[in-house]
């Protein structure tokens, strides 16, 4: 069995131009910088406002990055559209060059779809690929997508795929639903089934906030993808790193009881401490994380460039800039 | 100024072969039967599964129906996509043939976005197609699109595009909400604004639910927009057209006290056989309104092919099938 991506990854934030068109240099070299923190890159994400941009503008930024010799084993693009064709369509791309997986958003236009509706659009998508190297990270973000992933949808797409469904990527912000994806899906509780490939797999939870890390490493999951791993990837590393990703998987069968696993209160401190930049981000004052994240990025790295987003987002007011920036020297933030 | 597209339009269902791929002869076939039947059509809406298509596959069928001859000024085409580019290629396509409008539903995968970030997709779009034939539908769809068209919206991109903005489809399923925008907008209500082409326009309101088509014409409104004018064009119709239609223009200055306008009996019981047509889709029994419409297509031409949607949808099962064959046929339903 091939290794499998984890760890931390961003959801890269998409550089914009003044004509709104996407600036590859910058792209490029924030990926590289992320990269070199340890962070893999997950771009196409909620925060990456890949929803904001064209199908075609994807493949061809996917294209920019792999063209740049981005490393495409440290790479989960987002794929997942409304519609099968183009879903499958960026998820070929992605396969084709290697990326490690793919992080895939369900069907999100029509509400209260069945889970069977929902089961058919993943199959579709996976007969379309055809191709064993596929893993699929599902993306339940209910909060934007309102459509969700339910742990009975995961149990029906693990039997029919177990080498394809790699995991998922959990939005939700509740613990607890986090919680009961790692005790459905990962060590002795996963379910049986056939290989697409003949292996047998493993089902890896991603968090999207780290302010769960700690949590999701102690049950077993498998890292984090979160929009503040574009300002903050060193700190958010240190916590995954701090023997927590090491121990993964001597831990797996029996993860909370694990005696390799070091309940420090360093690893405690190190959390509360990526929570309070976090708070930062998320504090309400916004209009929205993403507009906040790019125009840290804006103030650190010293190019206003970054600010700029896609309608129907909006950037920060002069106002709301300086108490962004304010907020985090108060909290000593650097982007180191 | 030119006549605006007005009346009763379908959504315009997509018929799908095997293998999910557009059937573009039935396609076709249906479009006109429809124009027949005195329905404008609004092709790519929410029950043409227009999001469940990939934008190549949206202009590709958009050729299909106007190579075959289909009347550009009888179409408004649903043009709304997530992203600026996307809307802004489809739109173009639809105003370089000459269609009579466009349906637009606001970026839909973001939720609580502002206002502000509204106006600036809108305002963008507008912008790069650039063509003082643009007319916009905005397209207020609530229980699915969950982001919505505002009153205060209207009116800012009325004021900045006053001929391009030239109504909407209400689809909240609240008559209050349609009133307000009734009133808000159509008649000397209307906020002043220089046109884009130097001439005023009306705003022309369709309801998306043929249920609210008496109050809505007897109020000023345009028409409607709706799933079951698929199957039921010609007695909806019949209701517009009743003195309806045709009184709209002497009415406009007071819409609601015209003498002009003949509160009969007559339309009251129109307006409730419609409803009782219409409750035999909605009435929750089945999967979604969507595959109900397009079951009663495949059981009354007699092609079950009909039947076929893409998921996330899913096609009725054989029981309901029957329970909604049976229901159509304990109320005298046929297709004329």
């Amino acid at each position: 069995m091939s290794q499998r991506i984890r760890g931390v990854l961003a959801p890269v934030v998409t550089p914009f131009k003044a004509d709104l068109s996407p600036d590859r240099e910058r792209f490029i070299k924030h990926s590289q910088w992320l990269l070199s923190q340890n962070c893999g890159l997950a771009p196409f994400g909620t925060t990456s406002e890949a929803n904001s941009m064209s199908t075609d503008e994807r493949v061809s930024l996917l294209d920019t990055l792999l063209s740049a010799g981005v490393d495409p084993s440290r790479m989960m693009p987002g794929t997942g559209c409304c519609s099968v064709p183009e879903t499958a369509a960026l998820t070929s791309q992605a396969v084709k060059h290697g990326c490690a997986g793919v992080l895939m958003l369900p069907p999100f236009y029509y509400k209260n779809v069945s889970e069977e509706g929902l089961y058919r659009y993943f199959s579709e998508v996976v007969q379309r690929v055809g191709d064993p190297r596929l893993r699929i990270y599902l993306y339940h973000i209910p909060p934007v997508a309102v459509v969700g992933i339910t742990p009975k949808l995961v149990e029906r797409l693990l039997r029919a795929y177990p080498s394809v469904i790699a995991g998922m990527k959990d939005s939700s912000g509740d613990w607890n639903n986090t919680k009961t994806f790692l005790d459905a899906f990962i060590g002795t509780n996963r379910p049986s089934g056939r290989s697409f490939a003949g292996e047998s797999s493993d089902f890896d939870v991603f968090v999207g906030s780290e302010t769960f890390l700690l949590a999701n490493m102690r049950n077993g999951g498998a890292g984090t993808i979160s929009a503040t791993a574009n300002v903050n990837p060193a700190a958010i590393y240190k916590l995954y790193a701090a023997g927590v990703g090491e121990s993964r998987f001597e831990n797996r069968e029996s993860p909370v009881d694990s005696p390799s696993f070091k309940d420090t209160a360093r690893q405690e401190e190190q959390q509360a401490r990526l929570n309070i930049v976090r708070d930062v981000f998320s504090s309400g004052k916004f209009p929205s994380m993403i507009a906040a994240i790019k125009q840290a990025m804006a103030i650190y790295t010293d190019n206003l460039e970054w600010a700029r987003v896609r309608p129907p987002l909006v950037e920060l007011t002069a106002e709301q800039t300086k108490s962004l920036g304010d907020d985090l020297k108060a909290i000593g933030f650097t982007m180191e």
